[in-house]
C-alpha cells in the first residue's frame, strides 16, 4: 500500500486538466530546463505554448480569455511544476498580476490585458520591492507623478520575477509622496518599446536559475493616465492587501508539492542505492527519516488542502494564508534538506532533482513576504 | 480578530453536546481535579455521574445503551477534557473497550456489558502490556488455558489505565502458547469479587497523577468460557489490529485540544504579566513564539479534522492514524514546552494549568504505541 | 572503548574529593531521596552531615571555615548530585549566598556567618524574586527602611530555594524606594526566632520535589543596621551583578552532569531491555539517538570545562557564562527528553531516574535568569 | 564589548602566520573567486603562489620541504579561507594526501613527492569513492593488478576533489580482489602524461563552484610497482583508517570558522539594513537569533579547540573526531541557514557571502564520511 497524498479538493475534471498540464510539462518544460538554467530564463516561446494549450490564466473568466476555472486549476499546474522543481516560468506571478487586473482594473484594462496574458503574448510581473524597501513597502521611493495626461515614473525596483520577459509590469509607486500608504498607487507599464525603461543584469541567485529575476529601472518613463490600475489614485496599498491570501496560498501549494516530489524521488533513490550490502532504504535511520517526511507531507497536505477549499469558497483570510505560507515553506526547507542527505554526494549536484530542489526551496521562506513578516501578521491577530 | 480553531466537522447538535460536556466538566471534574491528583484516581462516583448525563459510550448505538452518536461526539468530550488537562478519567480507554465489545463481541457479551459501561457502572480497561512486553505484543506471556468450561488466567500486566477502578478488564492472553500471534485471544474479566485477581500499587507516574494506572496480577483467575471475546480462540491479534485507527486518532484529538488549551492559557497569561514595564505579550520573542504556536495548532487542527472526517466515513487507515498520533503528540510536546517557558517560574508549578499539561503531555508520545512504533508502521507502508 | 566524559580540569586531589562526595551521596542522600520528595525537603540533619564531611563551602577560604578549594571543588559536588538528579539540597544556592558574604560582606559578617554556613548549621537562601517581579529585578517592592539602628523590612518574596530550611536569608530590598536600581540593597536576615518572618506553603512544583522552594513573608521584620550586606546602602544591584558568572556557570555544570547521567542510565537500560527479539540498543534509531546524545554531551563538556577553567583563572565574563547557562540547559532539556523516550512507559515514572530527571530538568531554563533573559544579555554584547 | 571567538590554541607566531595567510587570501584568492566559480577551478598558478608564500604543507617537516609547523598552522589557513567561503582550492585534501605520504610512504616516495607538493607544483587528490561505493569503501571495484614491475589500474572514481588540477592522485584499489578489506591498497598516480588516465567533466555541484570535483577514469593505467604507497600490499584500509582524526577535524575546523564568518557578516548587515524605520538588528527576533548564533559558535569553538589541542598532542581519537565533524557541520548548516534568512532577498544571491556560504556549507554533512556514518562510528563506541 503506497501512501496517498492526493489533494482532497480534486475531481475528474481537474484530473483531466492535470493530465494536460503534465503532458505540457514533460514535453515542453522538462527537456529544456537544464538549458534554461544556463540561460537564466525560459524564453517567450514557452509562455506562448503554455497559453496555446490553455495553461495560463486558468482561473480568469472565459469572458476575458481565461480558462474559466478556479484556484484549483491554478493549483494543479503549480503542483506539477513544483514537484519537478521547474521553477523558471513563474506562472504564479503571472496569475497574480492577472488577478490584480481582474479584481481592481477598469473594464478597459481588463479587456486590453487579460486576453493577451491568457495567450502568453504578454508575460506579467509585479514590481514592489526596491533596493531600500522590501518587507516594509511603505518605504518605497519610486514615484509616478501626474503630468497632464500622463504619469512620469522614476525609480528602481529589484528582485522582480519574470523581469526580463515581462511585457506588462505593475509598478507600485508613490503618486502622492507626502501621504504615506495612502499615497501609493499601481501603474501598468507595457514594456515593449517603452522609453526610459531598462532591465538590469539578471540577478545571480543561488537557485531558481531558470527564472529571470531582475532589477528594473524607470527613468522618466511616461505612461498614459489611464494606466493607473483601477483609475483611482491612492488605492495601491489596499489593492495589494486584498490579494494576499491568494498569493501566499500559492507559495504554500508549491511547498507541499515540492515536498511530495522530494519524497517520491528520495524513496525511489534509496531503494535502488546499495550500501553495506543492502538498499539504503533498509537502514532504520532511512526508514524513520522517510516515514517522518511522509508524515509531514500528509499533515501539510491536509492543512493546505483546507486552505484551498476555503479560498475557493471565498473565506480564506490573510492570517490563515500567512500561516500556511510560513509553515509550509519552513517545513519544505527541512524536508528537502533531509531528503538531500539521503542521496549522499549525488544530492549535492544539479544533475539530481533533489539538488535543484535544495537551492530552489530556500527562497520560499523569503519572497511573498518573509516568514518573519508572516509571524508579525499572525501575531497581530492573536 | 481572534484566531479560530473550531473543528471543521462540528455542527449545531454537536455544539449542544459540547455544552453538556463543558458543564459537566466544569461542575464535576475541575473542582475535584486537585484532590484526584493527590488520591491517584477520580473515584467511581464521577464515572456514574458521567454515565447519567450521557457522556459515556456516546458513539455506541442506542440499542446497547449508548448515545447513538459517532466519533465526533467522543471527540468533543476528549477535546474539552484535554484542553483543561483533565486526564484522570480515561473515557478514551473506556470507549476503546466498549468498541472491542461492540465490534468483536458476541450478542450476549454486548447485551451484558455495553449498557453497564454506558451507565458508568462498569469502568473498562484493556490489559495488553506486561513487564516484559510493551511495543512487541507478540512477546506477552500471560496465559489463558482452557480447562473444561473455563479459562484459567495466569500472568501479570502493567501500565493498565483505569486499572484500579476497572470493573471490566479485557485481558490479552495466549490461549495457544505455541502459536505466536495466532495463539492470542482476548478474555473478558469482571473484577468484582474475582478470585486471584489483584491490583498492584498505583504506578508513581510523573504526570497523569489523577489517573489510576496500575499493575494487574492474575493468579489462577477463572472465567467462564463464554468470556472469550467473540467466542473464537486465536482472534485476539486481529481484533487488536482492527481498532487501531480509532485508538490512535483519540490521542491525536487530545493532542490538538491540549495545544489549543495551552495556547489560550498562555496568551491570557502573557497579556497580564508585566516585565520591564510592559506586558510580556509585547516582546517580539513572545509574539513570534505564540504566532508559531497558533500556526502549529492551526495545521494540527486541519490534519486531525480530516482524520476525524475520514474515520466517521469509515475510511481512515491505520497508517494515517499512526501518522496523526505521532505527529500530533510530538508537536504537543514542543508546544506545551514552549508555552510553559512563557510563564517563567509559575509554569513550573502544578498550580498552573500549563505545569500540569507539561507532565501530562509527555506520555502521549509513549502510550498507544510509542512514536517509534508509529514510524515503523509508516515505514512499512512507504 | 567507552566514551570518556571526564572533565579536563580535574586532577588527583579533586578525584579524591569526588570519592568523598560520592560516598556521602550514595550513603546519605540517595537512600532518603524518595522520602524527601514526599516530604518536600531534605531536612536539617543532612545539611549538618554535609558540613561535617566537608562538602559545604568548599571554595571558601579555610580562614572562614571553608574548604579552601576553588570552583572545581564545588563543581565536583554539583556534578555528582546532578548526575543522580539529587536536586533537593541546593548546595549551589547555599554557596552563592556564602559568596555574597565573602565577596561583599564586612569582616564581621564573614566571621559571623561563613563558619556556620560551612558547618551546615545555617542554610543559606537568597530572596530576590517577588510575585510581581522576576526577570525584571528593578520591579521589586520589598522595602527595608532605616529606622534608628535598624532596618524594617516589609514585602513578600517567592520561589525561594531552601526557603523552609534557611537559617540565613539574603533579602534584596529597596532601601531608597525612589531611586531605581541605585536604591536597592541586600539585607541579611537570620530566620531563627525572627519576628514577622513567615515561610509560606511549600510551592507545589512539577519537579525538584525534594527542594523546599517557598514563599517568604516579611511583616515589619526588624534587623540591626549592621545586617546590611557590605555596610553601604544602594550597593545591592552591583553586588548581584558581580556574582552572575559564578551562579550561571553552576547551572551549566549541573546541566552537563545530568546529561552524562542520563546518557549512562539510558545506555544501560536499552542494553538490557528486549523488544522484537533483541536489545533495544540494537535498533539503529536507538543507536543514532544515543550517538547523538553522546556527541552533544561531549560538546557540552568541552564548552563548560573551558568556562570552569576560565572562572578559576578569574576571567569568565558574564556574557559567556550566560551563554553557557542557556545553551547547556536548553540542550539538557532535549537530551533528557530523548533519553526518556527510550525507556518507553517506564520513563514516565518517578521510579526511574530518567523520569525524575525529566521533571527536574525543566526548571534549569527558567531559574537563574530565564533563557530569554540570557539571550538579552548576549544580544546586548554583540 | 564584542564577543571573542579567538581560538584558545593560538599564539603570537601563529597569529603572524595568520597575517600571511590573510594577506595571501585577500590579495590573491578573493579577487578571483567569482571568476573561479565560473571556471570551475582556481587554476595552477594559485597553487604555486600558495606554495611560494609557504602556505602549503605547513605541518610537514622542513626536511621534506614543508613548513615544519603543526596542525594549528593548517587550521589557521582553513579558518581564514572558510570564514570567507573560499572553497575552491582544497588545501585540506592536498594536506591529507601529503600526510598519507608522510605517514605511510617509503623514504623514496616522501623525497619524490613532498617537496613538490609543498611548492604547489603537484596538487594532491585522493580517489576512494566510486559510482557504486561511497560510504561503504569495501565495495570498491577499481583494481590494480600486479603485472611484472607494474600495477595495471582499471576503474572509475567519482567526486574527486582537486580532480582536474591534481598532479598526484592516491588511488584506492583492490590489489587482491578476492580478499575484502585486506586486499585493498593505495597506489600513487602521477597524472602528467599518464596513459589511460582521464578526467571527466567537472561535476555540476550546487556549491563549491570553484572547486574542481571530478570523475576520474583509469583504463589500463600502468604505474611502476614502487608507486604502491608504503611498498606493501593490502595495507590500504589500515592506512585510510589511521588518518581519519586528522581529516575529520579539518572539516570541523572549517565549520566553526564559516559560522564565525557568517555571524560577523550578518551582524554587520543587519546593523546597516533598515526596515520599518530602524535597523533590522534592533528587532528582538533578530537579536535573539544572533545571540543564539553567537552562543552556538562559542560552544563550537570550545569543542573544536579542544580537539585541535588533543590532535596536536597526539591523543585525538577517531570517535571524538567523528563527533566533532558531524556535530559542527550540522550546526554549520543551521547557523548559515538562519543567518541567510536575516539578509532577506539579498541572502539568496551569489553576490553576498552568505548566499555562497549556504550552498558551500551543505556538503560538509556529506563528504569526509556522511554524518550518518559518523553516527555509526560513534554508536559502535558507546
Ligand atoms: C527570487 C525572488 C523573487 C522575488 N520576486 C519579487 C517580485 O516579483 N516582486 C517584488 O516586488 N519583490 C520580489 N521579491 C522580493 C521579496 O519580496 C523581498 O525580498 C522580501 O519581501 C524581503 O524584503 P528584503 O529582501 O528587502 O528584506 P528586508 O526587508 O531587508 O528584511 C531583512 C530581514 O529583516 C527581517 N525583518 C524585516 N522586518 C522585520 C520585523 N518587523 N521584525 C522582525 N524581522 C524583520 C526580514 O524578515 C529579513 O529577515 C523577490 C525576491 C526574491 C529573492
Ligand atoms: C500512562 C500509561 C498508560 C498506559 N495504558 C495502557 C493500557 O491501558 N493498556 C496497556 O496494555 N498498556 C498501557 N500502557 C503501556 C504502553 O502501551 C507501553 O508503555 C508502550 O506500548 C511501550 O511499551 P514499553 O513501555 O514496554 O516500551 P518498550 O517496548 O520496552 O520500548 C522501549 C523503547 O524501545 C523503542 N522500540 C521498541 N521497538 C522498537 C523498534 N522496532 N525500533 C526502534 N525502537 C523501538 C520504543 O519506542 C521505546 O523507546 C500505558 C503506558 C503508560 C505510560
Ligand atoms: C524552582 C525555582 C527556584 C527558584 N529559586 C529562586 C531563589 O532562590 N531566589 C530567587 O530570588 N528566585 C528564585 N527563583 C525565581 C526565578 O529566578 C524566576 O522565576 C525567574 O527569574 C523568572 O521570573 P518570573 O518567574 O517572574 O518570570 P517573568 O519575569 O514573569 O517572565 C515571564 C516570561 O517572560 C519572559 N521575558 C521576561 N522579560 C523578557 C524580555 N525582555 N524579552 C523577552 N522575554 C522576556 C521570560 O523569559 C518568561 O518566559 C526560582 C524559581 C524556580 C522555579
Ligand atoms: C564535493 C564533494 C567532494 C568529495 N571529495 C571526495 C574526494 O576527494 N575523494 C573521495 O574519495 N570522495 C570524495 N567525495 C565523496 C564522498 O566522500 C561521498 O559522497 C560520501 O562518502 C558518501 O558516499 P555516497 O555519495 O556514495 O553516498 P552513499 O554511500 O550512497 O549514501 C547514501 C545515503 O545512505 C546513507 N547511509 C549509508 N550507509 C548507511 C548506514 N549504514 N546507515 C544509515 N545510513 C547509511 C548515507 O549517509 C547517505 O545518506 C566527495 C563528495 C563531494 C560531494
Amino acid at each position: 500500500m503506497a501512501i496517498d497524498f492526493r489533494p482532497r479538493w480534486t475531481d475528474t475534471d481537474l484530473e483531466l486538466y492535470r493530465d494536460t498540464a503534465v503532458r505540457f510539462i514533460e514535453r515542453e518544460m522538462l527537456p529544456d530546463d537544464g538549458a534554461a538554467r544556463q540561460r537564466g530564463h525560459v524564453g517567450h516561446a514557452l509562455w506562448r505554448r503554455a497559453g496555446e494549450v490553455g495553461l495560463l490564466c486558468s482561473d480568469i473568466p472565459e469572458q476575458w480569455g481565461g480558462g474559466g476555472g478556479d484556484f484549483r486549476h491554478e493549483a494543479v499546474l503549480y503542483e506539477e511544476m513544483a514537484r519537478r522543481s521547474l521553477t523558471g516560468m513563474s506562472v504564479s506571478v503571472h496569475s497574480i498580476v492577472a488577478h490584480y487586473i481582474l479584481n481592481h482594473g477598469t473594464e478597459a484594462q481588463k479587456a486590453r490585458y487579460l486576453p493577451r496574458m491568457a495567450s502568453g503574448e504578454l508575460v506579467g510581473a509585479i514590481a514592489m520591492t526596491e533596493p531600500g524597501a522590501g518587507s516594509d513597502l511603505q518605504g518605497i521611493r519610486t514615484r509616478a507623478i501626474r503630468a497632464g495626461g500622463e504619469y512620469v515614473i522614476n525609480g528602481a525596483k529589484t528582485f522582480i520575477t519574470n523581469g526580463l520577459l515581462a511585457g506588462l509590469v505593475l509598478v507600485v509607486a508613490r503618486t502622492a509622496p507626502e501621504q504615506g500608504s495612502r499615497g501609493i498607487s499601481i501603474l501598468i507599464v507595457e514594456t515593449a518599446g517603452c522609453q526610459g525603461y531598462r532591465v538590469g543584469q539578471p540577478l545571480d541567485k543561488i537557485g531558481l536559475r531558470a527564472q529571470d529575476t531582475s532589477e528594473l529601472f524607470f527613468d522618466d518613463v511616461r505612461v498614459p493616465a489611464d494606466m493607473l490600475l483601477g483609475g483611482e489614485e491612492g488605492r495601491g496599498f489596499a489593492q495589494l492587501m486584498s490579494d494576499l491570501p491568494y498569493e501566499r496560498l500559492i507559495i504554500a501549494v508549491m511547498a507541499v508539492a515540492m515536498m511530495e516530489g522530494a519524497y517520491h524521488e528520495t524513496l525511489a533513490y534509496v531503494r535502488e542505492r546499495m550500501a553495506f550490502g543492502k538498499p539504503v532504504a533498509e537502514f532504520q535511520n532511512t526508514r524513520f527519516k522517510l516515514a517522518g517526511v511522509a508524515t509531514s507531507v500528509k499533515a501539510a497536505r491536509a492543512f493546505v488542502d483546507r486552505c484551498v477549499e476555503d479560498l475557493v469558497e471565498g473565506r480564506l483570510d490573510t492570517v490563515t494564508a500567512s500561516m500556511a505560507k510560513a509553515w509550509a515553506s519552513d517545513l519544505q526547507g527541512k524536508v528537502v534538506d533531509e531528503c538531500l542527505q539521503l542521496f549522499g554526494g549525488y544530492g549535492y549536484t544539479n544533475d539530481y532533482l533533489i539538488g535543484r530542489m535544495y537551492v530552489d526551496a530556500r527562497v520560499q521562506r523569503i519572497y511573498g513576504g518573509t516568514n518573519e513578516i508572516m509571524m508579525e501578521v499572525v501575531a497581530r491577530a492573536l
